[in-house]
């Protein structure tokens, strides 16, 4: 008993941490509560009920399968659902009159026919990629309806009026649904998708401006007390393409908001994204050299120590005014200019040092990390260069 | 209308492309009309219709919901289904009891209380990671059931008899559906995800068999006719995490099947790409040596050719070799040991050679690519290395 006890003490603080991670988590269910709630008076009120009847189950379907976290998700699946509908509705109600045509007992072979031909068909679009991005659960739902319309008629002679019900029922579900999502604190998912970009950004550059003189310190071994979580940031960066790209996709069912307008250029923060992560995997390989089996010695490194660290640190400064000015909305890219051309200032300076030959006496295997971060550093330049110009 | 035919044409030869990529794709667009047909002959024949009435419509909506792709994806969908919309239409039968018993009037009060109760609790469960990943589908069918049976149990009497009908026509089209999927050429997400795995080493065995070859020669430009697909190949590994994930969160759910048993270790396939990804982040900052700024010159790269050309395709050689020890699912990872021994051995070699200093009279700035290609491949092999152990 005390094991089940302190299972449910678990779990009940994890709900809660849950919660504090993110307070919308808790609006939302409430949304949904709501939402059910409301679209099930049908059943309560006499006159509603009167003229749904059992077609109201599709109100509350309805909000159960299209509300989702953000806005764009659920005007979305609204969006699709509706459409679906009406369309699949009406082609099942032509459906089923041709197949009246064709006698009493001919009907239920047209009909099984015409089924098996829509449904195999509409699945197969469903593997374009262009229509299983945005359409996919459009294409479901037009599979459904269709089979559920032209089959039930079948047995019900009055599908036209069915299938206006249904309908009826669908969009004030949708309706519902979608005024609540956006009354109440809704989540717009581009502005996540925005903060997403420009925080990913930002991480880089924390990297950035840290990493030279943890890379430089590295052997002294003094800085382990300093909190090294900015060394780490970036790995989210890695693996963000596909939530990145899903996020495009919802922040476009999205009507203007706040400082966004409609038909935000959502494609331009995949490019940013994209190149940041190019860095990323920069940065990834420079970060393996914190932990390197071959270490260059101290006194070999010192001699490329002040322009590798002015490198590292105003591309890092580049970046984040770069994350700052995305955050803002601002249009100009001019604060991030000046540190770019300290870093390059950097670089030709630290190609210099390089040309003299610093290292002539020391142990070349030595040596060659440090020259590695060195030109590792200069592809780094490079990369913050082509992020400035998409900005 | 000339434009339009040539839309047509265009649509259908994407169509046709689609399905030759794949031509399971087509075998499943027609078991997924096979499998509603199936079920709508529920309207068609009367004796079964009287058993089932408007309830039969449950099995279609089933069907057309839970059929996926993959095995694994149809099963987890499909226990979902089932075991949420049991569990569900049980505690709405329940809660109906409570609330007839507390009277008329505030029968539908205490309905829509612990409508809204519920929703809201299950809505946040779903942002449990756990859950999300297993059972989001389920939680949200709790939803929809227990809403239903216990809203529309306001309205009909014959609840239990209501609940379970619908119940029986679900069962029935997860069956039909189940078995279809599994009976006629069934896509095993499990041996999907095998083969990705297996694709993306050879994939980066691949590039590094090549890389060394290409990189030692790009300055002569002789070797442009040739095919360099391979040196692309890896970049798919890169953004391929979450599929990754997905794939071995599906494939759990399926039962053993050819050469998998049933609990197969996919973290283990997991860990594998993992590691693979690690790989390929080394190669991306190799790649973008093919093409940077400053280049060595040839003569200077010579001295290191030997060492490189042979660390690189013995690692590339290695990982080739671990991918068809996947592929055919061998216990030994012997196969790959002789090459990681060459590839240490032209290591230390590399190391000896780079001691000795072998660039003294060249201009350093431009000995640094090369350096770091080598430091690279020095790294590569202790990435091939925890593969070799992964595996």
């Amino acid at each position: 008993f005390c094991k089940l006890w302190g299972k449910v003490v678990q779990l009940s603080l994890k709900l809660k941490k849950l919660g504090e991670e993110d307070p919308r988590r808790i609006v939302h269910s409430f949304k949904v509560g709501l939402a059910i709630t409301l679209v099930s008076l049908f059943y309560y009120f006499k006159p509603l009920y009167d003229g749904f009847g059992v077609a109201a189950m599709w109100a509350v379907l309805t909000v159960v399968v299209i509300f989702e976290f953000s806005v764009g998700a659920t005007l979305g699946k609204g969006f699709n659902r509706v459409l679906a509908t009406s369309v699949a509705g009406a082609l099942g109600v032509g459906t089923h009159c041709i197949a009246t045509l064709s006698g009493e007992s001919r009907e239920p072979l047209l009909l099984a026919l015409f089924v098996f031909i829509i449904a195999a068909v509409v699945t197969f679009l469903r593997f374009f990629p262009e229509m299983k991005a945005r359409y996919d659960y459009g294409l479901m739902i037009f599979i459904l309806t269709f089979s559920l319309v032209s089959v039930s008629a079948y047995r019900d002679d009055e599908v036209i009026d069915l299938a206006l019900t249904r309908l009826n029922a669908i969009m004030i579900g949708t309706f519902t649904t979608v005024v609540i999502c956006v009354l109440i604190r809704p989540v717009w998912i581009g502005v996540e998708f925005h903060k997403l970009i420009a925080g990913n950004l930002e991480k880089l550059g924390n990297f950035l401006d840290g990493f030279a003189d943890e890379y430089f310190l590295v052997s002294e071994k003094v800085c382990n007390s300093k909190d090294k979580s900015f060394l780490e940031g970036y790995k989210s960066v890695l693996t963000s393409k596909s939530n990145e790209e899903t996020m495009a996709h919802l922040a476009r069912w999205e009507p203007g908001h706040g400082r966004f307008r409609l038909r935000h250029p959502w494609t331009q923060y995949l490019k940013v994204g994209n190149l940041a992560r190019q860095c990323a995997y920069k940065i990834e390989t420079l970060n393996s050299y914190l932990r390197s089996e071959i270490q260059t010695p101290q006194e070999d490194r010192i001699k490329i120590n002040e322009p590798c660290k002015i490198i590292s640190s105003e591309c890092g400064k580049a970046i984040k005014k770069l994350a700052s000015t995305i955050r803002k909305m601002e249009k100009t890219s001019d604060l991030a200019e000046p540190h770019i051309a300290n870093s390059k200032a950097a670089a030709e300076n630290l190609k210099t040092i390089l040309k003299a030959g610093p290292w002539k006496d020391s142990n070349p295997l030595e040596i060659m990390p440090a020259a590695t971060v060195a030109s590792l550093l200069l592809e780094v330049i490079s990369c913050t260069e082509k992020v400035v110009e998409a900005v």
